[in-house]
């Protein structure tokens, strides 16, 4: 039975994942996205589950930077959960009695229709997580009425859900991730990410459209960048890139090596089954049969005969 | 005399750049990015001034996602603020007797090297702010020995700094700008930014490439690319860019106009001068005087005379 | 009634098509290319009628370097003429009689099976030009025994033609041009044509690229590039395009004046009604109306009206 | 000692560089470029010498396509040769007495300064070739008085160069290789060129700059392109390429494997040692060093030991 390490208190929306796709590995909730890797780093777990992207709040920095540094992990899973928000409080709450509310502030933000409408001379404060709200709330002598947080919070602290599903929007999702320590790659199923971390050479104009050519040119598809800062002042940033594909492939181990010769370094974050199982599209003369073909010939040229 | 709106409370970094920049004006503290621009989009103040990015967090997606939405702002200013992070404790408090900190997240992560050399006992708690940290410490029943706050903090909140300039890094800084009311716009000073977000008609693989290649044409410098998310589900993008030079740029506009061809939609955030007043590199042939003279000819060509 | 100069002597398929497409012109037969187009400059005639491209032979380069030198040029029309060469000989010689054939190396080179079925033993003999190899032939003392020429030249020089069509492939065409001094363009049809001879500045590694890139990013595609040597030596190139769309379309107009931008010189050769008359494919965005468009939400924007 | 056969007659600026370059070679004239080019691929001379290109007249268009077609050849070795003409007469003409003129319409053109200053009357006829001219002139009964040839020629038909060196340019040359049957490569020197014939797989547009991309990625340099009609029609091109390097350097091996899967056919024509000996510019990062590296680390990579 293995043992994984996720974005905790208990009760968080990383844990709600973790549960409903390894229900059988043992769980251990970390302070913070960097003490979940750390953990999966140091041995303590076997790996971590932590969350990459929400598709309201955007790329989950803390992940992005921990994995740009520090003893690199591989990404080997990826999922993709809905986020739905409940307003949770002690027993025998009323909806009417509810004047001070704690959540985290993108929940705040998320949930902030619903609050205008049916809270609306309520007090927010921000907690540190979504999770931490319920766990303050649950407190008797908490000076706050409810949480707005993940249904799974409401059973860790014994809360009622007074509302359930109160985001704004009810397609919102996050993207988690299970990391882990190098090792053997996973078998290619046609339907693969890889993701990269890229640090420029040196940060000149038009350098990310040389970095975005090298995908071009051999066909492959990104369906990720964000920029992050070196934080050797603004202006300087590296890059994560998620693209389409297995690391394995032809085309994207050309593209690859291809940024690793234009880049100061490039980081592999590992190649693993898209949570959509959309197959990769091929453009013509990318796939690894013509890769294949093309070597072929390109060594009997070299050898003379051709 | 201007009023403006700024991310409170009193005693935030966003504080001190607005004292130490536009030190004659009235100032509103707001609870949130999103209050401070509503501020300056109702009236109630004549602009705003928050944070955009910071040299080791990255971007302030708050500010960006604020920008992107609801009723238009320019950006008419922009400053880089050093961060400098003090110890500010109730008078009185010695450094051994500190158990329990609080401070934003972003700053305890800037300062793990001093907490864990200087503080290795100490439990650190997340605030909503470093100003709102110090001014729960300030309170004489709170749990908290110490907070983690801009200098100013302790003014306002009757603190003493027991360490001052505890980051890690000392070259950390912030870039804070300036909104208003959509405006006439500033005149070119030869040093300028211009800050635009563009929404994508559809998000095909090589849309990114193609955004680039109507700047890198036209030779203009991007100096940052933010992609955040559309909220429509994970793997779509808006982005948000700065680049070098004015609207009123001969090769600016062009570039810009061929942008909105492009896209569902473009924004315009604002021209306006640079923080560090280094003049625009202006690529042979896209001058405006380039354009004027290639303008003319093709007027000629048109009409037959050339 | 116009008068117009053309390719001579007298038999050219330069003078079929030009008696074919504009049967009331008076016709200046002119020894070459040169002297061609040098009488419609002069004003010794209305315009000329050149070769421009064989689809077989490739360009006629004599028509591209006199079109990117000496005074300007402007083409107006173009056709599509098919190639048929027919064997010519004086009344009275039977195919078994022929020995030594004169023609032009080009048809030549097209009729080569036709020559090696046919006339296996026969010697064949260069010319200047096939109209010239009929005149030639015409003589009685003539050595050759047969030309291989337009049908048309059998008329002006009173031979037989023994076999039509005697070219190898049967879909060879040639495209004429007619030329004009610059004047008043035609307008638009939507079907239009524009040709261009564009001189570099450098001649560095990426300069074509970059060139091309101007037309890639206005959506303009381009139909033939030619390179021809500017006289200075091996590697110095310049450059001839014809491309989709009028002049006056504000896709093309941006686009040429970002060549001129980018190059030493450009001379526009002229826009006009294609021979094919296919309608130009106008990519998403780059219509006259979404320039005009965007030049509106421009000029808003540098007003500071949005 | 080896056979080589060249574009004759005797006489011919042709057999002047290989007299020159490879004086001990026994000397096959062939009556055209086509002809030269069988008797290599025949085994009737161990090789060929052409011309390719003249840095006036631009590609020797025939020895592009024969190039392109048939069974294939290897460009091993490329010279730059002066262009000089002579004005060679039968052994008591004088220059008052020349009255008509023989000579390659190429000729003509680049001597066409000389013949309006010294020979304002004299009619200029065309010949097949510029040794052809010399020979006609050097039959008694010729009705041509001068011929302008190469210098040689004059040795060869025993006519005397009554003026030398008379083009207008006194820079012009022609650039003459020497082609083989396909066999064991020629080393890589560092100073090397590399030739290609492209044939696209559909005309689309776009897709000469995603033939050019192919080059730019990895750093690839371009000296000459030219474009040819496949013979199916107005419109329908393929591509000659010369590249800076050897098919044996890791980038250029990359390069033309990519535009070998981009394309319906690619002819490898050869790498050979530069004639200016100028030593290949390599771009930072596409070394041979640089991509062995690369190839190690995305196998490390693979191996899930990176």
């Amino acid at each position: 039975m293995s043992k994984l390490a996720y974005l905790g208190p208990q009760g968080t929306f990383c844990e709600a994942a973790l549960r409903l796709l390894e229900p059988d590995a043992e769980r251990l909730p970390c302070a913070n996205v960097g003490a979940a890797l750390d953990a999966a780093r140091d041995g303590e777990a076997d790996g971590a589950v932590v969350p990459l992207e929400n598709s309201v709040e955007g790329a989950i920095t803390q992940t992005l930077d921990e994995l740009a540094g520090g003893r690199p992990l591989h990404i080997t899973g990826e999922w993709l959960l809905p986020v739905e928000f409940s307003l949770l409080v002690r027993p025998g709450t009323e909806l009417a009695q509810i004047k001070r509310v704690i959540t985290h502030p993108a929940a705040h933000t998320q949930c902030r229709g619903y609050i205008e409408r049916e809270l609306p001379g309520a007090v927010v404060i921000a907690a540190s997580s979504t999770a931490a709200a319920a766990q303050e709330v649950a407190s008797p002598e908490s000076p706050y009425d409810a949480a707005i947080s993940p249904a799974i919070a409401g059973e860790y602290y014994a809360l009622d859900a007074i509302a359930s599903n109160i985001g704004d929007r009810s397609d919102t999702v996050t993207r988690f991730i299970k990391v882990n320590r190098p090792g053997r790659l996973s078998e290619p199923t046609g339907a693969d990410r890889t993701s990269l971390v890229a640090f420029l050479r040196d940060d000149h104009p038009g350098a990310l459209l040389e970095m975005l050519s090298e995908f071009a040119v051999r066909g492959v598809n990104l369906t990720r960048i964000e920029s992050r800062p070196t934080g050797d002042g603004i202006g300087r940033y590296f890059f994560h890139f998620d693209l389409e594909g297995h690391i394995a492939d032809a085309r994207v181990g050309e593209a690859v090596a291809g940024l690793h010769r234009l880049c100061d370094d490039v980081r592999f974050l590992g190649s693993y089954p898209r949570a959509d199982r959309l197959p990769t599209q091929i453009k013509e003369g990318t796939a690894d049969a013509d890769f294949a073909e093309a070597a072929d010939w390109l060594t009997k040229i070299r050898a003379g005969r051709a």
